[in-house]
């Protein structure tokens, strides 16, 4: 066994080595690029958050406190930096948020000095997950997240538990105002901020669900709105983005992050899941909906924008990839943060210009199998023209 | 990003390097060969099929179409071609059939020209899978597969659905003549076509299920006769081959695709499902009936004959694999085509030879773990007696 010396020299150099790393793009299908690494894993955590250096204490310099998973997390641009506020999970199941920056959005990540404090001057929680970020045009920064408790009711059922949305704003990143929870008849998890009043009213993403993990009946992205954020109560609450039968977003979906304003309508992405022999299956995908009434999807291009490749299908949940935080530079480059298998950070790069193109110009999930057959038969029409008439003899 | 034209070129040549590598065996338990590459993946289906090929009308080359995976296929020998058709899935989760050819059986897949436009000129289906295809000693081609159909009397739960037996015969692989579904009892997967007549009739394997999903207390291997295909209805359906407790088919098993005759009875490859904490595991395994009595099995090797390794185990549904297709040789070679996690097509080379020498020569499954120790021992003390008969001083 190592000295204390020793392993503190070994653990600092494989972990400056590790968040010091570049990370290349990978050209794929066109419409988005992947990244050679993930953005952040649970070994990038700052090892003062996790190492007790003191010899005397510690003499075998062995982790304290276990970091797990670096998963799904919200993102701003900031200042110039690309920031996401990362759920963190401990060993111990709990996950917390903490802030990380990188210069470029693609690699470099470094964690702020310490993880949130997030203020639990309302009803205390059990865990918090999946902030959504809105820079909101009456000035806060909020965050919007899922909050779970255990049902007292129910002493008996230790997985009984109610999933509400927590309401916090900042104007730094680092210390938050937390507001009431969102009041609304029905659990609920992915709840987002529109970034603008529509009516003089805040308005939400919702997803309402029967249980606290089915959907149930219900189920959709939802929209509705709040006179005052700082005692949030949704009224108005209505399926705009539905599910269907032996689509990606069978089972549930729901809203990722706040969506981007493009010229031509709101651009958004969201996950959609589906049953399968070992599990759930958790896939993105993008929508549009009108730049006026933001409620009114204007495009739905079939099937997934992304769903897991190579090592993403693995970790603590297996097949799953989620997102809830992206950033739109002013030059319309957009870096999309996901997270893998609930294990890790991603992210992928593209542009306003090809998610758009992408979300009108991808043929509409046709609901069956004939329907996709004639979209691909069309496609190789109108490509046996174009290759036809490009020929020089 | 990059232009048009060099995206195109890229894309191209990766397709072009991709369908053209070459399949290397790896030797194994001598019952069978895996080889190092699978046949066929999402990335070999087409270009024309995903991409449109215009630059004013994708002045990005991205790719419009997505292929999820290519799975479960039937298998046939063509002329001195190796036929798949395959079960195509796109990124909408609708999947449908496409046929691919290759020269050798192990390598060079390549697709035709378009996908399998298969009649609806019955009941619509929401989705087909899973075809297995029969050249029947009445002449014609049949593909028997999976329909799927969304319950319309439960339009609140968006999985209810009912599977179903479809029908379609052919005598090029491209025009399909589709037949009315099958009429039975139950709602019916895994349904295969014997090659032969049986006193005049038709016979086939079914999997009897009381649900969509679950075989609940029937399943099993089934065995029926119909008496005209082109109205096909099933009668004398009894069960052949049963599940037991704590067995590799303990909760579900069906039949691959129709048996291969040998001069020793009829070869069979089914599937068997288990469950377990990450949900059901999929794996492949042989029995044989009798050359006279189709429905009387004569050998049950215990155990499965593959299941997944490596890269096999991870997919959209992890920890299956599933084959609807082999292929035997005149000289006896067998190619055994199966999928992996419902992503990917692979191939096993075997011999007629071999598989049956393995039915007969397994020891059949004790149901007990005292019968397993008690089999090991046997052979133990049977390779004393061999290698002590053998050994030279």
């Amino acid at each position: 066994m190592n000295t204390f010396e020793t392993r503190k020299r070994l653990v600092e150099g494989r972990f400056t080595e590790l968040i010091s790393r570049p990370n290349t793009a990978i050209e794929g299908n066109g419409i988005y690029e992947r990244y050679v690494n993930p953005v952040l894993t649970s070994d990038m955590v700052p090892l003062e958050w996790r190492y007790d250096y003191d010899p005397k204490t510690n003499p075998y310099f062995m982790e304290r406190i276990g970091v797990n998973a670096t998963l799904n997390s919200g993102a701003i641009k900031w200042g110039d930096k690309y920031v996401l506020v990362v759920r963190v999970e401990g060993n111990d199941r709990k996950s917390f948020f903490a802030v990380a920056e990188s210069p470029n959005g693609i690699d470099k990540f470094r964690f702020w000095d310490r993880p949130i404090t997030m203020p639990e001057d309302i009803r205390i929680g059990t865990n918090v997950y999946d902030m959504r970020l809105t820079k909101h045009e009456d000035g806060w920064i909020y965050g919007l997240f899922c909050v779970e408790r255990h049902d007292d009711d129910k002493p008996e059922d230790l997985s009984a538990a109610t999933a509400a949305c927590g309401i916090a704003r900042t104007k730094n990143l680092v210390n938050w105002e937390r507001l009431p929870d969102l009041k609304c008849k029905s659990q609920q998890r992915n709840v987002v901020l529109h970034p603008e009043f529509i009516n003089g009213k805040y308005a939400l993403y919702t997803r309402p669900q029967d249980g606290f993990i089915d959907a149930g009946s219900g189920g959709g992205i939802g929209w509705g709105y709040v006179d005052d954020i700082t005692n949030a109560e949704l009224y108005d609450e209505r399926i705009i983005e539905h599910r269907f039968y032996h689509t990606i977003k069978e089972l549930k979906n729901g809203e990722g992050p706040h969506p981007i304003k493009t010229p031509k309508g709101w651009l958004h992405l969201a996950h959609g899941v589906r049953g399968c022999a070992s599990g759930l299956r958790y896939v993105l995908y993008l929508y549009m909906t009108s730049l006026e009434e933001p409620w009114k999807v204007i495009a739905a291009p079939g099937g997934y924008f992304m769903a897991p490749v190579g090592e993403e299908y693995i970790g603590d949940v297996m097949n799953v990839l989620f997102s809830n935080g992206w950033i739109a530079d002013e030059d319309g480059k957009v870096f999309i943060y996901y997270a893998s298998s609930d294990t890790r950070m991603h992210v992928a790069t593209s542009t306003v210009d090809r998610l758009v193109d992408y979300c009108f110009n991808t043929p509409q999930d046709g609901l069956t199998t004939g329907r996709s057959v004639v979209a691909i038969n069309r496609l190789i029409d109108k490509n046996l023209k174009t290759l036809n008439g490009c020929t020089v003899i």
